[in-house]
């Protein structure tokens, strides 16, 4: 058994993944039940009961963004993307693809987005609709400041859409306080569950607007929350395994005292882990006022004795599965914080970072001088 | 624990649940070793070895349908479709929403495509440029002529999309016989995965020539299959545990001898199941010439004592699961012969049939008529 130390697909508990060994009748009423559970619990965690609706959509998180995006963004609409990675680019990407209108401010992968810049813009360019951020963006593990970004984009009054993949379920965001249009994210991060399924949590009054926004049929929130609302069932095949092990994993996250719960343990992790590799002499990406306890971005070291394909390979020896870097700026790898994983397993892996250093030929004191 | 006797997600084994007991890395090799034995078997099942590939994707088969049509019909292309019920309507449907150009054929839900009318439009209309079938129409249970289809479509100079859901993995289906440009399916019908992940077997030289034709970043199979080429990985996060469920799957198919056995099995099952409920004088709806061995609609009885909801529930609690209709041309209801079980489990299910008309007041003996 292998820990995950990576943005997710994670390490999930064994029983999140027990909950997968039954099979569901997709229009069965103990998996309708199980679907209005889960909408209800997703939207209770984004604060958002009253005001806003969740759609669980099938696919990886991206789908669930684009299908945001294609919902909510009127063809004749202008979406503004706050960018300072690779996820941030790609919903740029994603609207090119789409042919809608899009625009974007750019910041260096280890800066957070500037809610000044973003004001000007507002001001300057009434075209713009909507204008959507990546909360912690997974590319760097940088947190940007969301409640600036969200105040910002009210006061202007443009929609909010926060792709919030990496820090829905353990770092608190309040819907109706921010506020926010729409936040996005997925059943295999945070949450704990497996991957196959993400989800949406919009404004209702905003989503009852948006028949016929979508580009497809298949990412048609609008089209998939009035499915749910007419019958409590999804339009297209469930991944009825992966809602069961959703359901479980939901369960866990409130057993552990919610969102700041599983956060005091990530921060734990986090903390545990930067302590360890700074004494080896890793360096962080990220400043640690905006660095989030999710994932952590240390820059390789300069020796030439430093190969990060052995480094992977002995750490995934030992069981550890770290992740590469994604970055354009600095040569990096990634580990991750989240998973069903506690301060003992950041431990274990600091001893086996130790150890294949010191098989690298580095002395584990001081690998970034070496 | 229910027998699941609808067309999907259906009853899978004990041993392809347990597959997803474990996390998997999605960047980790051995994950990658299982994406290649995955579209490796997929292309061989559907005799595709050389001049096909086999694209995954996450979601349900109608993402790969909706992403398979953007792919390969190119934004000047025509899509024609035959249409005799709720999945070729679908795809009409999903063209419409992607404004994509499309006509349409259609037939009654009982009555197979007609090759003659297929091969008198495309003499007539020069423009069209791909055709669209459903081979197994889950609507209705129907078997289109598909070796007749494909012929007159090559016949004409023209590519065949066919949506094999129902069918793939229980009737054979040869992409260089036919001949077929693509093939889609998904994980949980007749291969007998769980749901959330769907696939597409398309012929190499054309996927090349499919760059930019998507309107959608998620549902891009040029994308997905550059991806899956330069780095064996997926583009975006894979429904890893599902996935592996699949390989299982893939496995305990061909243990049971392929696409032959696993079809002679459901032969079993619905000639079991059609002999007994015709004893107790329910009435088929489709041709037993072109019934195909996946899922049977039967008419809803015309006593005013039979109640669909009462006999839903009644055969509910005997643990076995059956379907509602999806026909606009009768009253009717749908019993699978798919997943893991065999005639035993379809005369346990007789048995409950005939217990539960008993309960309604109908003599078992001939329902139709009481």
């Amino acid at each position: 058994m292998s820990y995950l130390l990576t943005p997710g697909p994670l390490t999930t508990s064994a029983t999140v993944k027990q909950a997968m060994l039954r099979d569901w009748g997709s229009r069965d009423d103990a998996f309708l039940e199980m679907n209005d559970e889960l909408r209800r619990r997703l939207v209770d965690l984004a604060h958002g009961a009253g005001t806003h609706e969740c759609v669980l959509l099938q696919g990886s998180g991206t789908f669930a963004v684009e299908a945001t995006l294609a919902t909510l963004v009127p063809r004749g609409g202008k979406l503004l993307v706050l960018v300072n990675g690779a996820y941030g680019r790609r919903m740029v990407h994603m609207c090119q693809v789409m042919s809608r209108t899009v625009d974007y401010l750019e910041w260096p992968e280890d800066v957070v987005v500037d809610p000044a810049v973003l004001a000007a813009r507002l001001a300057d360019d009434q075209a713009i609709s909507h204008v959507a951020v990546v909360h912690c963006e997974t590319t760097s593990g940088i947190l940007n400041p969301l409640a600036d970004i969200a105040r910002v984009t009210a006061d202007a009054g443009r929609h909010l859409i926060v792709d919030a993949m990496s820090s829905f379920g353990a770092i608190d965001l309040d819907v109706q306080r921010l506020p926010a249009t729409a936040v996005v994210a997925s059943s295999n991060k945070c949450l704990q569950g497996v991957p196959g399924v993400g989800f949406a949590v919009i404004r209702r009054d905003v989503l009852a607007l948006c028949d016929g926004n979508s580009h497809s049929l298949s990412l048609d929130l609008f089209a998939q929350w009035r499915g749910f609302e007419a019958n409590r069932q999804w339009r297209f095949t469930p991944p009825t395994h992966v809602l069961a092990a959703l359901r479980t994993a939901l369960e866990e996250h409130e057993a552990e005292g919610g969102v700041e719960g599983r956060g005091r343990r990530y921060a734990r992790n986090h903390d545990v882990l930067v302590a360890g590799m700074a004494a080896m002499g890793f360096r962080c990406l990220i400043d640690p006022d905006v660095q989030a306890p999710i994932i952590v971005t240390f820059l390789t070291p300069a020796s030439p004795l430093f190969d990060f394909k052995v480094f992977y390979h002995l750490l995934a020896q030992e069981g550890f599965v770290i992740y590469p870097g994604k970055l354009t700026v600095a040569d990096s790898f990634r580990i991750g914080c989240i998973g069903d994983l506690d301060d003992t397993t950041m431990r274990s892996a600091l001893a086996a970072v130790a150890r294949a250093m010191s098989v690298m030929g580095l002395q584990s004191g001081s690998p970034a001088d070496s």
